[in-house]
């Protein structure tokens, strides 16, 4: 990984919660410098007047074509909206910025053509819909422990304002875990419900139960059995800001790439 | 407590699961003594010989009212089966020796009649169904603590060859919580399950979860959710000697009782 | 308990953490009405401009008197500062309002001198320097589990700005449950550690071990052992508003008191 | 995988712990079939009459040589000692057998020496000192964590006969947690331990806890904290029977590898 030299940083969509949580990161991270910030409406600030934090360095810019051409940029950061990120890739790409984006609403085709032109410059570069490290690793280790523990149960546990059940986390757990665990229907084959939903949801034989209760905030743990062993990965998101590890380490990694990365899992090893 | 002296015991049911781990836990134990066995096929035979165990004091004798005519008998302990348990303990009364009782199948005007007769003779006893200490100690708490917070989902987890769902003492439990807690549908109004089941059994609007898998033994665990905390309960079974802290507890408990206690929970304080 | 009528609540203090809370709280509890609030640089101004939400009755007083002799007031919540609490907590004697007060630094003599006032009128108050309900429920079932595990160990957990280590809670926790645990010296008499530091703190015998992580809050687990089996009492606080629950039970329980209670856990049963 | 046809298995050492644990696990899976079992006192007798076990196919030779000559064999599996495994191991080797020898005390020259000609023969194996999979998962797992969470802590917990701490699993953990993870010292730069020891074991500036309470069987917990998200890795290991998902893994594994493997890590992917 490329930690000898100061990667210099642009943060678009820099008022807005990821945004500004990217900035404080960056003030505090070794190795990251923070150069400038797009935001169309305020053109000419100074960041540490737009964000009423006192000393961080950089101005803003009002758009990234204009910024990319005044300062020396090695990554782009971009928390914005779907259309302002794509503008924002395509002008990355065009002056050799590596991009981190973590805007969703990108179509497959969109990916592969802007990864193609990337290619072609040997430009290192990601899009992720999730940045919790965490999160991404629970799921990641599941699919691997699912090959040899067939028996899963994940229980997820979430605060009581939240509607669905199972969460879509939980889901894609299940999903991912599918691809390498032998299918079958667990429990014993004469169980019996005297409580109707005791057992949770079946998902492909294994079962998901969803915990509501006001203090959890967004909790998921796995459980795998074995012959007298059990195997318990767990991750808790205690606030919004779970994403920062994530983004550091993308915004690291990125450095060293030469292709365009779709989702996070993809960079962890 | 009375703790001074040493207390005299009688196990009856000496070759029984609990029985043997009964005489293996006086063996070690201090303050105990184990004076004699009460097995009606073995009359007349060291207990170290019937257990094949080295070290164990005291003989068998085929039954309670040879045994208690010869020996000084402080607690009689029975892990034997409903007949043979009532006559021995109706002997232990006529005698003066202390009860401590494991078998269920006692009816409520059973009960009532014995601890008549023991509240004549001010003579302390238990029957208790029921002596795993940990297991009762975390549906005591969960009583005292619904009162406090009203929102609780119960997560029971057993071995994957257990065939009803939720356990007993998943159900023991709600309904002690029941007695306490504000009655309310938990979660948010407008929930919904994607998947059905995810959410769990229904009981007065709270939630029980049956997790089964290999490798799990007998586990429970309640979680109450207040604004901004959480208070976990959990009790895990590894193994059924998990009852023998209740079974010295009880033994120790009866020399200050003055009548006939049912259920191990009343004698906890 | 009384919920028969809507009971009229005060706050002392509205614009500190914990009476904004408090009064947060209030706005949404089933039977509680807010009358008004004490603040000494604010007076005559309405409560929702003062804390700039929408919505909240009652005006602000500039001092206890004023407020107790314009107001029917059942109850008074007091958040400010030591001196402050104690004038509020005489007028509120003197009026005949129940004190519900979260202020520390009363020394036990001016605690014998406001409860003997209140035994003559026969009026209900708490003093409460922690209103962490599930918190002080550990501690409660921790000193009760003691008498029947004493082989326990305690693990806290928190965030890795704390500097000190164990807990202050981990400290009081260890207090109350040598007032019940047999004294012993637990671990294989011969152990070793081969790190040092590994079988953490020694508290008469039993270990405490500090955990510090970042996107830990404050959390604490209590482990007790017995032969096979395993008792966990857990508590997590997530934010600072954990102390709601407990506000909220003491509102209710002085209207039922007729004496001023001091501690928390004195409430609970 | 090669799962199409039926492995045909000796296992030597039957009667010992692992041993017989391993027959009776072949005994039950689908795709294994025993062959014979090696035990040099018990030459010609049934399996099922050594071990007392109804149903069981397949008879016993006194040594590895005749086994071979006289039976199919895809695998062998080894529980016996280092000397005999070592001779079991040439013999397999020249009769073109799989091994699985699961026995200590081979020196780095050893094994490259059998793989040497392991390799000629294009012949797979393993030699591995722990088959409890579960635990090498969290091992291998918290290696991979470590590298994008430096700040992370072990908590170990054993039965209170453990002599040792931390345990050598715990050690192991983080040496191999040490690969990845970013060194670092822990913790509130001015923390303090107002009790010592409570911070636990220092290793490479993380820390280690070691627990030891009646009840307990083995436990090891990694905990790894980032901003505002916590990730905990965590092996229950209930009875010894835990290494039998690993045998049967790694005795399917070697089908297909064409080489010697060492360690159970280096087949887990």
């Amino acid at each position: 990984m490329t930690d000898k030299k100061t990667i210099r940083v642009v943060v678009a969509g820099p008022r807005g919660r990821m945004g500004s949580e990217t900035i404080r990161m960056i003030a505090k991270a070794e190795g990251l410098d923070l150069v400038a910030a797009i935001d169309h409406n305020h053109d000419g600030e100074r960041i540490e007047d737009l964000l009423g934090v006192a000393g961080l360095s950089g101005r803003v810019y009002a758009d990234s074509d204009a910024c990319f051409s005044n300062e020396e940029v090695d990554v782009l950061i971009d928390f914005t909206n779907p259309e302002a990120g794509k503008q924002n890739l395509q002008k990355a790409i065009d002056y050799g910025v590596r991009p981190v984006i973590g805007t969703s609403g990108f179509t497959n085709e969109e990916v592969k053509s802007y990864r193609s032109q990337m290619n072609d410059k040997k430009l290192g570069g990601i899009i992720a819909p999730n940045f919790a490290i965490g999160a991404v690793l629970v799921m990641k280790f599941s699919q691997m422990a699912a090959k040899y523990f067939p028996d899963a149960e994940i229980i997820e546990l979430h605060h009581d304002k939240k509607k669905d059940a199972p969460s879509g986390t939980a889901i894609k757990t299940a999903e991912l875990m599918m691809k390498t665990r032998e299918s079958k229907k667990q429990g014993a084959p004469d169980e019996k419900e005297t409580l109707p939903g005791a057992r949770g949801a079946d998902f492909d034989g294994m079962r998901i139960h969803s915990v509501r209760l006001p203090g959890l905030i967004a909790h998921q743990e796995v459980l795998f059995g074995g012959k007298g062993e059990l195997l318990t990965l767990r991750h808790d998101s205690m606030d919004r800001a779970s994403f920062m590890t994530g983004v550091y380490y993308a915004t690291k990694t990125v450095m060293d790439l030469d292709t365009l990365v779709y989702g996070l899992e993809n960079i962890l090893d």
